[in-house]
């Protein structure tokens, strides 16, 4: 599959890198990137040779946000659209990829949300609006001394957003997500790794490399089907009511991969030896409530 | 309107300046003082004039907590009060203003908590008991290098109130709240911002200037209904089960700038202009289900 | 009661040191030091002589993890376990303390939440998979130099359990979490440190006496009742929807406290001597929701 906007490419290690590839836009998101990169998320990106994805930018942004020079509603979203927010999450139940009646940045990042398996951020460059707020929905963030990261939205007036509001606080707590989001400004990479918003600050020249190496540690070794449960443990139990719910769905994790990849790993420790783990991230077995 | 126990101001930049103004008694919380603060937050606060609220303290302290030189139930609460948790959200449910039967700090930062604006602490000195959990429900909390914050309850045998153990952690984190509330000890300002209460530090002549400066850069040429519905997004997704909350609530929140005061902020980055918004706080959307 | 796997005293001052004891093992967790927590924390600890609860490891590590050299599914579970997440629940409602049906350590670590009293680990060296997931469930990490800690599942093809996945990312935050969990890295004292897992490192003769120190400064002097409300307080509200839902259980809890121990906590307070409290923590009032 080949892209206007993006390039895609895994290696042997099952790394995949995902470029944002419009240099001459500051690789600005518009609807055929939007598209795109959805494509990447819900297609591409679940193949079971791909184990871990790193997002970076071409040339010198890693994404300006939403590109401003398209007509119309730039949001993408229907300017007659009129419903209240009950209606609106009935019509997300009956059919939830309408166009025109949901945020396009959401839809995005609800999908590298969904994807089983470890995305990390590497930002080279400019990351403002949804080209910030993209990375927040990605596992973790790393930069380059370039980078600048700006929740801009404020000075457009209008709000954060592709579930920016629901990531945010869990990273760097209320207070450093509520001054972000008023002050609207463009944080350099210092003030970002200050504030917890970056795992980590490197030379722009190391950074991809970083980026690439620290997602084969996640994966080299390492079960398919643990990573992707590990993933969705941290993340609905950190908006989980209480500690039983993780103890019910951590139950039914441990229970799936002690009779799978955990037999494996127990005989391989035992036998100090490395594991040769079998599963398939696409054939994660359920261990949330519906 | 004129209180007895605080003074009211609003700039010509809509920074309202909030005074708690009991000097003699370290500016100490009584019923006449919550009654005010209720009055300024559900009312004054609101008119449209007033974009951003700064709250100090008159003389050396802040709020050197409940005052209790007072007689009898010294917190507002009724004696023979006999109900079960479920009862008293029904009765709340009725009638969410009846006194005696709420904790009378928590009226007052639910108060600020709902007003659709910044709200930031400027803590001269000592804040103590509501003093300091009254600081939780603003949205950041600046210090002097006098100022000491104390969750002194634990002294008095009674608990953190005035909803403080929903806001506590969702700045801190559950170790550094625990701690601090097992502790009950006066922390100084170095303390508190080391474990992240705080957002800075300052020299004590400099502490409202710089308040009221942060307040002014968060409002000068942004749209009021747009950060009304950033503050509701961030507070209220912070606390959802799921980033398809978050998306089904800022679809919504920005279908109604992108058609408001967006199209204004858009145009007027395009023609590089400084936006003239014209919504109103007073008049912000629905965007989360009731 | 004698313990095969621990070791249990309570000081004079209410301050019990739980002691993990099979240092040849490097204290292993196996099921019968599970039960004998069990026991600890179902039991032992909530006598009313006990204040506060300290625990630590034996010779030179905290606890190695799970031993792995026991026969059979390792993990406690029944290996023809086939439930749906909604079974699961709906079994666990009609009977919490079926064996094989649940992660045993996630049995452990909910007592030790249920616990209304504080709990603080003293990690005097290796704690590694469940060694380190007991303790998020203790309310504070203090650490020797000599510490190392090891969210190690990935490594074995097995997931974090213990409701850890609830624990860790309210302490440490989402993005930091994820990175341990996905790394599988042993992480030195100070790299613990350094990610907000512990709340301080010591020198491995101090650490024992520190932990116990500061165990005593929570519960000399203070209310046995209101302590165990505001740990309540504090791990609910923390996952509560709203500041609502704070405010309904604080005012609950203030009420309580009031009429209780808060009496003679202000009346200590005005004739500046120290209060006598004479609550009891087996006897809290209920101030959540069923």
């Amino acid at each position: 599959m080949s892209y206007e906007t993006l390039t895609w490419s895994v290696d042997d290690d099952g790394v995949a890198t995902l470029t944002l590839h419009r240099p001459e836009q500051l690789n600005a998101f518009d609807l055929v990137m939007a598209r795109e990169l959805l494509q990447v998320f819900t297609v591409d990106a679940h193949d079971d040779a791909v184990r871990a994805v790193v997002v970076t930018g071409a040339g010198r942004a890693f994404c300006a946000g939403m590109d401003l020079s398209a007509e119309g509603n730039v949001f993408g979203l229907d300017e007659s659209l009129d419903v209240t927010p009950e209606e609106l999450r009935e019509r997300y139940d009956q059919e939830p990829y309408q166009d025109g009646l949901r945020d396009t940045g959401g839809k995005v990042t609800l999908a590298i949300h969904a994807l089983p398996k470890p995305v990390i951020a590497a930002i080279n460059g400019a990351a403002v609006g949804i080209g910030a707020t993209m990375t927040l929905a990605m596992d973790l963030r790393l930069a380059s001394t370039r980078a600048r990261v700006g929740f801009v939205f404020g000075r457009l007036g209008i709000v954060p957003e592709a579930c920016s509001s629901w990531f945010l606080p869990r990273i760097v707590g209320v207070q450093q997500a509520l001054e972000w989001v008023y002050s609207a400004d463009v944080l350099t990479a210092e003030q970002a790794l200050e504030g917890r918003l970056l795992r980590s600050v490197h030379e722009p020249d190391d950074l991809l490399p970083a980026a690439q190496e620290l997602a084969r540690s996640f994966v080299k070794d390492r079960s398919p089907v643990a990573l992707a449960l590990a993933k969705q443990l941290v993340y609905r139990n950190s908006a989980a009511p209480e500690p039983l719910d993780a103890h019910l769905s951590d139950t039914l994790a441990m229970f799936h991969t002690s009779i799978g990849d955990g037999k494996e790993g127990v005989a391989a420790f035992k036998e100090k030896r490395t594991p040769v783990f079998t599963s398939r991230a696409s054939e994660v077995p359920r261990v949330f409530p519906r």
